[in-house]
């Protein structure tokens, strides 16, 4: 094939991503052209380059079904983590985004008129002339210490039974300390000192980006903010729950914290 | 005065604040009623609290004027800074972002007809159910080091001629620290090591989180992206040129600096 029109390309149904075998195991699929036709009216989206190819992403209207020649399946953006390679998994959450972006930017907030798409990452009202940029929603999120143990909570909005940490959207006006102060206070009682950072995370579903804390509870005792949380207690290392898989920070915090590093 | 209905009022217009002069210094008008009236289609947000009142904020269409009885002026939002108590700035910075919010989602972005707000952060699409809250866009600041010196750069959308530090807007698909290393190498053409977390803080011009971090110069000379730097080098700590004033997390990084602390 022509090796310089090769492209990754990263196409989305309904929050599932496609998928091919090859000898060593899944990847997005990569050739000169789309791997499925692109619908009427979908936008093809450049989203930089993924091995030194160009990557490329559209939204289809039906799930695709592989066969023998073409073992291909359609997966879930977050299932996608424990089969792709990492570098892929990453790349599909920046595409994921940027579909959601192009759903959620048709018309001007201000204006109501179509907007009009002008880069990779901007759109354009032609009334009012303002642009408009991807949406990247800042979160927090901590792990809290009291001796051996961590606080674990399920939150309602959890994917599965498993315990996670205390997490939540800044707020305008307020530091990201703040707001890991004030989500810690809302969702459990509890005061927490020796605020540290621990680093960050992007997190496509649909458009956040994660920065996560670790604290050491300094008082109160737990009382649940029960429209969130259904569940949450000190649990000490020899005895965790079922707890994040590894795609999330939750984890890497947890992973962190018993091995010591945090 | 009735001390039940007492509140502080944010009163905007263009950018510029309503502060008024007191025995002790300028603070934000506090009171049973409006300080200006509201006018017809305003909406008065409820933004927290500010002392203990009730916090409000509303929208003008003409700037106020003081007279002898009653020593108000209009002060530009980042100006405010120098001359209210930081909580009263603080409050305003959210005050603007929620107005900000409130001009900037009149509409659905989806469907393109008008949203109705639900909550004080929170407007709602009566065609796709649709929630929309203040957007807060996550940004990256970076002091660099290198011996004694420190990067400075002057950016063509600084306000004045002073030199500050690189930044830049968080992309989808990034941790906050390949955002820092992506801007460094695009603005300046250097590779970096030793990042470090150093702190958050609000920036409300006009609705951003700032997310600051500290790092060593590793290698390259400096190629400046003259799109969007005029000026950058590395300045000694005993011959720095004009820095940013005191308000921005810029200053606090190298006020940090230069007393040993990062």
């Amino acid at each position: 094939m022509n090796k310089e029109n090769v492209c990754a390309w990263f196409v989305f149904n309904s929050g599932q991503v496609l998928i091919e075998k090859q000898a060593d195991g899944y990847h997005i699929p990569v050739g000169p052209e789309p791997p499925v036709e692109v619908p009427v009216g979908s936008t093809v989206h450049l989203i930089g380059e993924l091995n030194g190819w160009p990557a490329k992403t559209y939204a289809i209207h039906h799930p695709v079904a592989g066969d023998e020649h073409s073992p291909r399946m359609m997966k879930d953006l977050r299932a996608s983590f424990d089969v792709l390679p990492f570098a892929e998994y990453q790349r599909a959450g920046k595409a994921s985004q940027i579909l959601n972006w192009d759903r959620n930017s048709r018309y001007c907030p201000m204006c109501g008129v179509p907007t009009q798409q002008v880069t990779p990452i901007a759109k354009r009202c032609p009334e009012c002339r303002q642009e408009f940029y991807p949406r990247i929603s800042p979160a927090i999120i901590v792990l809290i210490k009291k001796d051996d143990s961590i606080l674990l909570v399920h939150a309602r909005n959890f994917r599965g039974n498993f315990k996670g940490l205390v997490a939540g959207f800044l707020e305008p006006g307020e530091t990201l300390e703040e707001c890991v102060h004030r989500e810690v206070m809302e969702e459990t009682g509890l005061t927490i000192r020796n605020l540290r950072y621990f680093g960050s995370q992007p997190w496509p579903y649909p458009s956040g980006i994660m920065v996560g804390y670790t604290a050491d509870y300094a008082g109160g005792t737990i009382k649940l903010q029960s429209e969130e949380l259904s569940a949450g207690a000190f649990y000490h290392r020899d005895n965790l729950p079922e707890i994040p898989k590894k795609l999330s920070i939750a984890r890497r915090l947890i992973d962190a914290w018993l091995a010591g590093e945090v």
